[in-house]
C-alpha cells in the first residue's frame, strides 16, 4: 500500500470537499493501493497537526468535523489545534515570507535570528504580532536570560530608565586587550585567529551586530525605530569598508592606521580612571551603539575577554542595576537558549 | 433586594441538587427579597468562578450545565475553567492547607513566602506537583530573575554544576563593612537602625533566611533535601539564641562578644587577597549556607552593600559563570516580582 501524506493548505469551499472525498473514497483508493494520510488542515487562522506528521494521521472522524466547522462558517481554531513552533536558526533575512505565513497560521516562532526582528517596522510588528507565541531570547547575549529578564521587568510595570550593555564578545575581547596596551591591529588579528571574529573582522568591527541587538532591545521596550535611525558608530572609516578594499589590504595595511586613534583614546580614557568599551545604550528615545569611556570598577569597566554584559535601570534598579552577565556566544549556548525559548510557550499547546 | 454571593465547594449529590434548587426558586427568592448569585462552584478537580466575583455571576444557564455535567459523572474541568491564581504573600508557615486546596482545585499558585516552599518534602512534592502552574520568583533575591533564569537553563537541558550566591542583603551590608575594619557589633546595630535588619537582627544573623532560599534553590535542581539537612552556619552561638538571650542583652552585651572572631577571620581571609562573604553554595548533593573567604577580585567577593548576587556553572557557563546581580529585598522590588510571575502564567488561562 503507498502511503501518500498530505497537508492541506485551505479547507473552506475546494479544500472542504476534497476532505470528504478523500474520506468517501477510502475503499477505492484501497483498492488502487494508495492510502492518502492527511497529516494536517488548515485554514486562514489556524494549522491543525497529527501529533507526529510521519507516523500518524487525522482520522476520518477528525476530518468530517473539520469539514462539519468550515460548512458552519467557523474557524478551525473551535477545534483543537496542535499548534507548532517555527523555530528560525538561521541568519538569514530570507525567512520572513516564510515567518510571515507562520503567524497567519497561528504558529508560534522561536528565533535565534535577528533579521526577520531588525526588519522594517511593519514586518516587525506582525511579526510579534502574537507576543505570547513568539520567543527570541537567543538573539541578543545568546542563552543569558535578557529578554526574559526584561519581559518579566516590563509585565510588572517597572519603567526601564535605562540600558547599557557589552553585546559582542568579540568587541569585549578587542578593548579589554587594548587596554593592556597591544595595539589595536594586532588585537584584532589575534582575534581573527582564535576564532572569536567573522570570517571578515570588519562584520564585528562595523557595529552593525551590536546595532541589531540594541534595535530588538528597544524595540521590545516599545520603541518605534529603525535600524537606520540607530547612531551607529564603526571602528573603521567608510573608505576601508567591503565595497571599498579588499579582506587582504584591510588586515595587511588599512587595519594599521587605526592604531593610533584608537591608542590615543584609550590613553585619555586612562587618564580619567576610564576604560573604552563598545557599548549599547538605550535611554529615552535614544538607541546608540559605540565606543564610550567607563568607570574602571563599574559592571561593564570590569568586563574582561569575551563575556557580554547587560546592565538594567529602572525603578525597582534604580541607583545599582540589575546585571546579567556570562557568556553571549556560541553555539552550544545560542541553542540552549532557544531551547529554553520553546519549552517557555509549553502552556499554549494541549 | 437582599443580594447574597455563594461560593460552593464540592457539586456532587447535595451541591449539585443545591445547584437546581437555587436555580428553581428564583421567583421565590425574588418574593423574599432575596437573590443568591453563585460567584463560584467546585469540584475536587476544578473551581469555577464568575469572571468578577463581585460584580458577576455563574448565570442560570452555566449552574443547569453544571448539574448536567456533574450528574453524568464527569469533571467540571469538562466545562471551560476561568482558574484562579493563589497569591501568597505573607511570612507565614499557616498558610499550607490553603495552598493544598488551591493545588487539589487546580489553581495556579504564586508565592512571595518561602516557608511553604520550605516545609517537608512531601508537602513540597504537592505544592509543586503540577510545576507550569506555579511560581516562586520573589523567594529568592525579590525581583531578581533567579527561578526563571535556573529554569530556562533546566528546561534546556544544561546541567547546573554549582551555583554560588550571596543571598542576604542584610549579610552583604554586614560582610563588606566589617571588611574595611568596623567592629561587627557596631555595624550590625547600624544595620539594625538603618532598618536593614529584621527587628531582632538575630533572625538574619542565624542563616535560616539564606538557608530557606538555598533550600528553595536545590530542591529546584532536583535535590531531595529538607531544611535540617542543610549546613547552616549560624553568626551567633547557641547560648545567645532567642531562647536563651533577650534581644536587649544580645545587642548591649552579646554582640560585642563576636567582635574578636569575625575581626581574626576577616583579617586572616586578607592576608591571602580574601574577603569574607555570607554565602550560599550548592554542588553536587552539598547545600551549605556560611561564612567563606572569596577572592577580591570575583564576583561575590566585589559585592558591596545590600545587593544580592548569583552565580551558576553549568555546561554553557563553565570556566565564567553567568552572573545576576542587583536588589534583592524591598517590597517594591518583591512584588514587582510577583507581578511579573502572574503574567508569567497567563497562558493557562481562557
Amino acid at each position: 500500500m503507498k502511503n501518500i501524506p498530505v497537508i492541506l493548505l485551505g479547507c473552506g469551499g475546494v479544500g472542504r470537499h476534497l476532505l470528504q472525498h478523500i474520506v468517501s473514497c477510502r475503499s477505492l483508493h484501497a483498492k488502487l493501493g494508495v492510502r492518502l494520510r492527511v497529516v494536517g488542515v488548515s485554514d486562514s487562522k489556524s494549522l491543525l497537526l497529527a501529533s507526529d506528521v510521519f507516523t500518524r494521521e487525522l482520522d476520518d472522524t477528525f476530518l468530517n468535523e473539520v469539514s462539519r466547522v468550515k460548512l458552519g462558517g467557523s474557524s478551525l481554531k473551535t477545534l483543537s489545534s496542535f499548534g507548532l513552533v517555527v523555530v528560525d536558526c538561521s541568519a538569514s533575512s530570507e525567512t520572513m515570507g516564510v515567518l510571515n505565513q507562520a503567524v497567519d497560521l497561528g504558529c508560534c516562532i522561536v528565533l535565534a535570528n535577528k533579521k526577520p526582528l531588525t526588519a522594517a517596522m511593519d514586518d516587525y510588528d506582525k511579526l510579534v504580532a502574537h507576543p505570547r507565541r513568539i520567543r527570541y531570547e537567543s538573539t541578543v547575549g545568546a542563552g543569558l536570560p535578557v529578554i526574559a529578564s526584561l519581559n518579566r521587568i516590563l509585565s510588572s510595570g517597572d519603567p526601564i530608565r535605562c540600558i547599557v550593555a557589552c553585546l559582542s564578545g568579540t568587541l569585549g575581547y578587542v578593548m579589554s586587550e587594548v587596554e593592556g596596551g597591544k595595539p589595536f591591529s594586532q588585537v584584532v588579528k589575534d582575534a581573527k585567529s582564535l576564532g572569536y571574529t567573522e570570517p571578515d573582522p570588519r562584520d564585528d568591527l562595523s557595529g552593525m551586530d551590536v546595532a541589531r541587538k540594541a534595535l530588538i532591545l528597544s524595540r521590545l521596550l516599545g520603541r518605534r525605530v529603525n535600524l537606520d535611525s540607530l547612531k551607529i558608530e564603526s571602528l573603521y572609516p567608510e573608505e576601508m569598508g567591503p565595497n571599498m578594499m579588499s579582506l587582504e589590504d584591510f588586515l595587511s595595511s588599512g587595519l594599521l592606521l587605526l592604531d593610533n586613534d584608537i591608542q590615543e583614546r584609550v590613553q585619555k580614557a586612562a587618564l580619567d580612571g576610564k576604560v573604552l568599551r563598545y557599548v549599547c545604550v538605550i535611554e529615552g528615545s535614544r538607541t546608540e551603539v559605540g565606543l564610550r569611556e567607563l568607570p574602571k570598577d563599574s559592571p561593564l569597566g570590569r568586563l574582561r575577554g569575551s563575556n557580554n554584559i547587560l546592565a538594567i535601570y529602572s525603578r525597582c534598579y534604580n541607583e545599582q542595576p540589575l546585571v546579567i552577565e556570562g557568556a553571549g556566544a556560541g553555539n552550544d549556548t545560542t541553542a540552549a537558549g532557544v531551547l529554553a525559548d520553546i519549552l517557555d510557550i509549553q502552556d499554549l499547546f494541549a
